[in-house]
C-alpha cells in the first residue's frame, strides 16, 4: 500500500474541534487505500505557554530541561489525534519523537537527525494502524536524553520519515493555500504557485517563507522526497514541490521573501590578513551561533576591513559578546549590533539564464526609496538588507517590478 | 550519603511561585548532606484539563492513548522543577518514568508496578545531581508503551523508589500536616498523629483517608520503608509511619477513615450452592473491576443468597453491566447499583485485645439516627456503608465516642 506521510502543524490541532476535523481528512486518507503516517505539532499556544513558564522560573534554562518540557505539547497533540481516530472507527497509535526512532544528535533546543529506525511504526502500520508521531522531537542515543529539533521541527520531522518510509508524498498541512510569490498579508494581490521546485523553495524557506522549514526542505532533496504544501482547512490543492527545476518556459522569479526575525552584526577594522574571518566564524560556531548572510568588501584603502553578517535576533546577543571578546584579541576596531533590520529576497530558477534581474530590483527599491544596507546573491536569489520598517514596502515595490501577481 | 526521597503532589507544585518553594526546599534537605531523589505529581488542575479534553473526544479512550496523555502533566512539572534547583545553584536531572526504570505490568490506566531498574538514577545521584522523577508513571517492558498508576500513582513511585535505592526516609510532602484522627474538614477538633503503625496506616489509607495511597503503605510494609507523611506549607513534623506496632501503651483507637468515592452493587437471589461467589468475582476481575468490601449472608431460608460489594464509582456501571449478563446466565433474580454510599471505618491496632469496640461504634451510630446497611470487619478495623447524606454525621459521632479528639 502506498505511504503517506501528513504534517499539521499547531493551528491545525488547536482545539478539540479542529484535531476532530483533522482525525477526518486522516480517515479520507486511510479510506482511500494509504498506509498513513501523521505527524503532528503541539497544539496552539501550548509551546509558547510552557516557554512562559519556564522563563519565570530560569531565562536561560538548561536545554536537557527546557527540552523535557517542551516535548510534553506534542505528547499530548498526538494522544488526542490518535483518540479522534478510533473514535471515527480507525486503528491509531500515537508514538513519542523517540518512540518512533528519530535518533538525533545531543544538541539540545536544535538537534540535528542522525538517523531514523522506525521498526514500530512499520510494525504498526503492517498490523493496520495509523501511525501519529510526536513532531520536533527526537533522542539522543549518546545520552539517551530527549532532544527537540528547534523551531519548525514539525516539517523536518515529516519528511525525514516520509525518507525513511519511502513515502508516496509528504503533505504539509498549513493554515494558508500553499506557497505565495509573497506573503498575501502584504501583498494581497499574490499569486500561489502551483509548483515550485526544490532549489527555489530552499532559497524561498531560507529567506523566511514561513510555510515550509529550510531543513525539511533539504531533506526532501537530498532524498527525493516530494512535499505537498496544502491548507487543512480546505480541500484545495496546494503547492507541489517537485526535484526538477521547471522547465524554460516556467517564468524566472518565482517569489519574493522576506524575514524580520534576525539581526545584524558588524565587526569593524578586522586586520586583512589571511586567517581572520575564519578565526570570527569559528569562534561563532564554538558558541554554537547561526550564521545566515555573511558580506566582507575588499578594503578600499588600509589594510583593515569589516566584517558583516545576520543572525537570528534572539542569538544577536550571544554573537555580541563572542565578538567582542574576539576583537580585542585579534586587534578589531569594535562590533555594532542592529536590531531593526529585515531582509528581503528575490527568488527564481530562471534567473540563471536571465540578466539584469539585480538591476531591476535594486531599481525598484530604490524609486521606492530603500535604502540598501547589505546585498548577498546566489544562483538563484538575490537577498538585500533594508531598514525593518522599509520592509514591508520594499516586498510590494520588488513583487510588482517583476509583475507576479494576479494579472 | 544517606538517600532521602520526597514527593510533592499536584497542589505544592500547583504553579510556578509553589515550584520555586518546592525547589528550596529540595536544596536545603541537599545542603544537609542528602542524596535526594524527589517525585512531583502533574501540576495542580493539569490532569483534570487533559482528562477534560479527552472525554470530549471519545468518553472512553484507548488506555494507551490516554496513559500517552496524561503522562505529559508530570513531565512538565518534573522539568520546572529541576530548572528551579539549577536557578538556586543545585545540579538537578529529570527523568520520565520510563527513563527512571519503573516497570510495570501493561494494564493502561492502573499498572502494577513489577521492577524497578534505577541505574540512571543511581549514576546521577553518583554525578552529585538531584534527580526528579515522573510519578505515576512507568513503561511496560512487554509491550514497550508508557503506562499510568492509577489514581495516587506518585505516592507508590515515591515509596518504591525508595525501597529500590535504601532510601532513609520517605517524605510524603502534602496539603495538610499530617495523618489525623478524622478528617479536619469534617472535624475540626480531629488530632494530628505523630505515630502510626504501617498496619494501621494500610486500613486508614483503604478506608479513605486520603493522605496517603494503600498501594503505597503496602509497598512500605514489604519492603520496610519509614513514610513521613508532612505539609509542604510548613516545616512541622507530620506523621511517622513505622513497621513496628505503638507498644502496649499506645491508644486503642488510630482515628476514623471515611470514603465517599464507591457504589454499592448487590447481586440479589444468587443460587446457594458452591461456587457462585467465586463464579461473580472472576467475571469481575475479568472486567478489570476492582472490588473493595463484600459481604455475603448465610440465607436466612431458602436456597438463595444476596451478594453485595462496592466498587470505585467510575466502575459501577461496568461491574453493573458485567453482573447483568451474568445474573441470568446463574439463576440470579436481579442486579441494584447505589451510587449515594459513604463508607465510614473505625481503625486501631489496640482494638485487637480490647473486646467491645464494635458495640460502642454501633451505638454511637445508632446514638445518632444512623441506618447501617453493611459492616466488614478486619482484626484492627471496623467499617460500616451508610447512606451518603449521613457520612460526616456517622463520623463526627464515632470520633467523639471514642474521644480521639484534641482534649
Amino acid at each position: 500500500m502506498p505511504i503517506v506521510v501528513q504534517k499539521y502543524g499547531g493551528t491545525s490541532v488547536g482545539d478539540v474541534g479542529r484535531i476532530k476535523r483533522v482525525a477526518d481528512r486522516i480517515a479520507r486518507t486511510r479510506q482511500a487505500g494509504n498506509d498513513v503516517v501523521v505527524v503532528v505539532s503541539a497544539m496552539g499556544d501550548t509551546t509558547d505557554d510552557l516557554v512562559h513558564m519556564a522563563e519565570q522560573i530560569d531565562p536561560q534554562p538548561s536545554g536537557r530541561e527546557f527540552d523535557m518540557l517542551l516535548t510534553a505539547g506534542e505528547r499530548i497533540s498526538m494522544a488526542l489525534v490518535a483518540m479522534a481516530l478510533q473514535q471515527l472507527g480507525v486503528d491509531a497509535k500515537s508514538f513519542t519523537g523517540s518512540q518512533a526512532g528519530i535518533l538525533t544528535d545531543s544538541v539540545h533546543g536544535k538537534a540535528r537527525i542522525l538517523d531514523i529506525t522506525p521498526g514500530r511504526i512499520i510494525d504498526s502500520l503492517a498490523a493496520g494502524a495509523v501511525v501519529i508521531v510526536a513532531g520536533f522531537q527526537g533522542v539522543s542515543p549518546d545520552t539517551k536524553d530527549v532532544t527537540t529539533l528547534g523551531r519548525g521541527g514539525s516539517d523536518t520531522t515529516a519528511v525525514a520519515l516520509a525518507a525513511a518510509l519511502h513515502a508516496e508524498v509528504c503533505e504539509i498541512y498549513t493554515d494558508v493555500d500553499g506557497v505565495f510569490t509573497a506573503d498575501p498579508r502584504i501583498v494581497p494581490h499574490a499569486r500561489k504557485l502551483d509548483v515550485v521546485s526544490t532549489e527555489e523553495m530552499l532559497e524561498l524557506a531560507a529567506q523566511g517563507a514561513g510555510v515550509l522549514q529550510v531543513r525539511a526542505v533539504e531533506f526532501g532533496r537530498n532524498f527525493g522526497v516530494e512535499i505537498h504544501v496544502r491548507s487543512s482547512f480546505s480541500h484545495a490543492p496546494g503547492t507541489r514541490v517537485i526535484p526538477q527545476e521547471p522547465d524554460m518556459e516556467a517564468a524566472i522569479i518565482s517569489g519574493v521573501a522576506h524575514d524580520t526575525s534576525e539581526a545584524k552584526l558588524t565587526i569593524l577594522g578586522v586586520p586583512d590578513k589571511p586567517g581572520m574571518a575564519a578565526r570570527v566564524f569559528t569562534d561563532l560556531a564554538d558558541a554554537n551561533v547561526n550564521i545566515d548572510m555573511i558580506v566582507q568588501n575588499t578594503p578600499a584603502e588600509g589594510d583593515v576591513t569589516d566584517i558583516s553578517f545576520t543572525v537570528p535576533r534572539g542569538e544577536a546577543a550571544l554573537a555580541q559578546s563572542t565578538l567582542e571578546s574576539l576583537a580585542s584579541e585579534i586587534g578589531a576596531r569594535s562590533v555594532t549590533l542592529d536590531v531593526d533590520v529585515a531582509k528581503v529576497s528575490l527568488v527564481g530558477a530562471g534567473m540563471r539564464t536571465h540578466p539584469g534581474v539585480a538591476a531591476r530590483m535594486f531599481a525598484a527599491l530604490s524609486d521606492a526609496g530603500i535604502n540598501i544596507e547589505m546585498i548577498s546573491t546566489s544562483t538563484i536569489r538575490i537577498s538585500v538588507v533594508v531598514a525593518r520598517s522599509d520592509a514591508e514596502a520594499a516586498v510590494l515595490a520588488i513583487h510588482d517590478a517583476f509583475e507576479l501577481g494576479e494579472s
